[in-house]
Formats: structure tokens, C-alpha cells, sequence
């Protein structure tokens, strides 16, 4: 999916929320499993998504699947994701699939997630881990219509420990003086001529976004200064604490620029027979919040 | 597996080989594809890892898979990968398993990587990503024998990008005076911090492990004024260019300390029906190099 056409997406639903499919066998309802104990070709993970999917669908214009969740079950598991991910393909074409994996490794290895996820499961962007630099980012960009997500102020308490350090010696940040860059503005900083030598007449339509918490504020100012045009991908709304005011007050640009994500808040919000119904109901609830945003900002 | 049974099967081998499982199907003998493709049942990636696994088992303490070969294949790479872990675990007790996942996420969601892997895959070892911080590396500590190895001086060329910044303000290195450290070697201090809040007394018997490149040379030396007591994963040697001996020679303490592990030059040394033979020959270079460098050392 190219930049515009996910703008358009926003536009046309009144929505940029994302809903996170982190599915856990220890929280979705009860009866689900039941039904997986009586009949063990039932998949209680996938009919879980796919009631979720349905559900939320007219409310958000991605949805992210976090690999953990599905690692956790091993091949079952695996099958899960990927009927999912083909589930949203087939029936939702205009949704954006994030797959949620925090990956990175080696050159030769990275080029080997790249192709698993961009070729085998055909999503549209992957979250990456930017600790080993350059040859573990780049074999993801330049996909054409792929994205790359790159770790960069992450929403949890942790993100104090090493992101948000100052570097030294001092980095040139564009016109300005040089000055000490915090490690999390160095990786947005170093990622984007990365993604330029990728792409030298940017004509790839696909490229990078960051991820940066719902909890980090007026954080958002900065990382704008420096990522003008850029996504950003918010996790850390509802049960992490984050708002989605500030976020907005702080991270938005011409083109929206921000995908926020709930996980937790939608798919759990009731365990009985009607979770997706309730589901739907707190999509449409953030989706209104959202609307009202974008009429007043575009 | 403690870090006495380690050090011990150390001895007793006179090795201190790690064989990495990197099961790349673009590069395994032909003739297990052609037998793939006449018998649907037959496993090629398993089939592969049983043949390199039987043969290297006496000239090596340690094997490790890379999850990225794996996911490749989805589905039945997931299959492959735990029918690996299976047979290593059953025909080879005292091999210490490296699951290379290079995880890394919020709290909760870690908490799910190292349930998957300690508890439903039973690998003794993790590599976890440091990015995110305390709560995403925490989840893997505690667990009675079983080991996060986290990344800290990678052997790639884009280790410069980021983990070899001075970090201000200034930290207090143990008794030394405040100087800037490098992301790595924060990394390397701060979680030895949360590796004792995991096991105040340290009777958990499992822990931290560092992950550090062959091709770091005297970078090894920074570290064990650092880290003085912890093993070492050390990749890069062979295919990535890296030194036995000048890691020996910088990164060695009382008890080994290393875990030295060779991929593509041992697995891939032969494409023929005797791939196995020569791959058990390759190994067993690699550990009559490692036999004298210990009976020099200890």
C-alpha cells in the first residue's frame, strides 16, 4: 500500500486507528474454548480474529497481529496467523497489515525475515529493532509498497534505559548546530538516509515509519521536527495509559501521519457470546474521537 | 543447564563449539530436495539438522538454530524447528540450545516470548534484543537454569551505527571515576543490575549471557573489565572473518567464558551425500583448535 493510499483510507473511513490482534488463549471467552474442546478442528485463535475482524472492520484502517501471541502456540499458532493475515487480504483489501515482530538480525538474515514477511505472508509492514544498525534494517526497504517499522520511543517504562540517552560526540541535525541527539532521535535521524539510498528517486511507494509510545507526550514535537512527513505508529492508547489528544496535539502532519493502535481496550472488552458486538462499540467510540480530530485538522 | 554443567562439558569435550543450525534450503545438499520432492512426508530442513547434528555432536557443547531460517518456511519451518529442538534434547542431553530469536518486546508481551521458548520449547537460551529496556528483558530472567543471552557488540558492519556511541551524561563504571560509556557497555551494566534484582541470591542458577562478535577484537578486553564473569555467544568466526585466537586472547576468564559458535563454514562445508562427514570434519578442526587453546589456559 502506497503513503496516499493509506491517507486516502484515513480520509474515506474518518478513522486511523489500528486494532491490535493480540490474541491470548488465557482471555478470549470462555465459550470459545468450550467449543475447541469439543471439536478439535475448531481454532479458537483464528475464530476469535475473525469474529473480531468482522466486528471492527468499517472502524479502523489496520490491523497488527504481534507474533508473540501466536509464537506462544507454537505451529498451531502459526497456522492461526497465517489464516488470519490471509483472512484480512481476502475479505478487507483496504486494510493495512502490520506485522507486529520486532525483528532484526545480520545482513543475510534480516533479507531473510524480509522475504518470509513481505513475500511468503504478504503483509504490508513489519516492526523492526534498530540495535544492529544498518545491514539490519535495510535487506526491508525497498520493497515496493512495503513498509518498514523501526522501533524508536517505545511506550513502555523501559524505553528510559537506552533510547532516550544523549549521544556523544555531537550530531549535525539538519540546519542546525550541532548538538547532542538523543539515541532514539539518532536512529530516526541515520534511518532516513538508509531508506533514501533505498530509494534514491522515492519512487519504491514504500519505505519507513516509526514506532513512538502514546505515553511519550510531547516527545512527539521532537520526533516531528526531525520526521516531518513520516508515520508513526502509536501503540500504548488505552490500557497503557497513553491519550490520544496529546498524541495528536503533537505528532499530527498534513497527511494525518499518525496510525494509532488499541489492543487490549477493544478486543477484551467483554468475554461473553457478544465480545465482538462490544468490540465494535469501542472501535466505533475511538473511531468517532478520530473523526472529530481529522475534521478539525485536514 | 547451570553454568557449572556448562563449564564442565566443557572440559570434558575440550570444546567450546556452538554448531549453528541456520538451515537455509537454497543451500542444503541437492539431493535432500530431489528426495523432498519424490516423498512428501520426507523433511528436508529436519532431515538436514538430524544428519549435521549426529555427525558434529562430539565436537561441539552447544547448538543454535536461527529462527529466521525457520519462519522461512512458515508452517512446516515451525515443525522443523521444533522436531530439531526435540531430537537434540533426546539423543543429546548435555548439548546446551540456543534458541536465536532476538526477541524483545513491552513487558507483558516478553513474558510471552520466554514462556514459549523455556516452557513450551524447554531451549536453555534466548538472544533478546536490548532496545526496549528493563521490562522487555526481565520476563526472560528467573528461570531456574535458563539463560537470556543478550546482544550487546554484534559482529556486523552496522554494530558502528548505534551500539558504539558514547552515552552522556557520564556513568559511574564500578569503582572507576564517571567517564561517557558506549551503548554497549551500558547495556552490559545495566542489566547486570536487573540480572540480581532477578536473583538477589543468586541461586536461580540461570541468567545473563552477552552476545559479542569474533570480529570486535580488542573490544573483548573492554568487556571483561565489565563483565569478568559471564559467558560470552560468540558469532562471526569463519564465514564473518572473525579470530579464534584473538578472541581467546581478549575474552577468556577462569572458566571458559566463551561459547564460540561457527555456522555456515561447518554446516555448508559440502553439498554432497557426504555433507555430514565433512561438516563433522570441519567441527572437529574448530575443536582440536579449542582443545589446545584450553589446555593452554586452564
Amino acid at each position: 500500500m502506497t503513503r496516499e493510499q493509506l491517507f486516502e483510507n484515513i480520509k474515506r473511513k474518518q478513522s486511523f486507528l489500528c486494532v491490535g490482534l493480540d490474541t491470548d488463549l488465557k482471555k478470549v471467552p470462555p465459550f470459545l474454548l468450550e467449543q475447541a474442546a469439543k471439536d478439535e478442528t475448531f481454532d479458537p485463535i483464528f475464530a476469535f480474529n475473525q469474529a473480531i475482524i468482522d466486528a471492527t472492520a468499517p472502524y479502523c484502517i489496520a490491523y497488527k497481529p504481534n507474533l508473540a501471541f501466536y509464537e506462544a502456540h507454537g505451529v498451531k499458532g502459526w497456522i492461526a496467523f497465517e489464516k488470519t493475515v490471509r483472512y484480512i487480504r481476502q475479505h478487507y483489501p483496504d486494510q493495512f497489515i502490520i506485522a507486529d515482530a520486532k525483528r532484526g538480525d545480520i545482513g543475510n538474515t534480516s533479507k531473510l525475515y524480509a522475504r518470509t514477511f513481505f513475500e511468503e505472508m504478504d503483509v504490508d509492514a513489519v516492526t523492526v529493532a534498530p540495535y544492529m544498525g544498518e545491514d539490519s534494517v535495510t535487506p526491508f526497504l525497498g520493497y515496493p509498497d512495503k513498509w518498514v517499522i523501526l522501533l524508536a520511543l517505545t511506550s513502555n517504562k523501559g524505553s528510559e534505559d537506552f533510547q532516550t540517552h544523549s549521544l556523544t560526540p555531537p550530531v549535525r541535525l539538519r540546519e542546525e548546530a550541532e548538538k547532542p541527539v538523543r539515541l532514539f532521535e539518532h536512529v530516526i535521524l541515520r534511518s532516513q538516509e538508509w531508506e533514501k539510498e533505498a530509494s534514491p528517486n522515492g519512487e519504491a511507494g514504500g519505505g519507513l515509519m516509526f514506532v513512538v509510545g502514546a505515553t511519550q507526550g510531547s516527545a512527539f514535537a521532537d520526533i516531528r521536527r526531525l520526521a516531518p512527513d513520516h508515520f508513526l505508529l502509536v501503540p500504548g492508547i488505552g490500557a497503557q495509559g497513553g491519550s490520544l489528544e496529546e498524541v495528536c496535539k503533537y505528532g499530527w502532519n498534513d497527511h494525518c501521519g499518525l496510525i494509532v493502535n488499541s489492543s487490549r481496550a477493544i478486543i477484551y472488552a467483554d468475554s461473553t457470546e457478544h465480545f465482538a458486538q462490544v468490540a465494535a462499540e469501542r472501535a466505533r467510540e475511538v473511531q468517532q474521537q478520530m473523526a472529530a480530530i481529522l475534521h478539525k485538522n485536514l
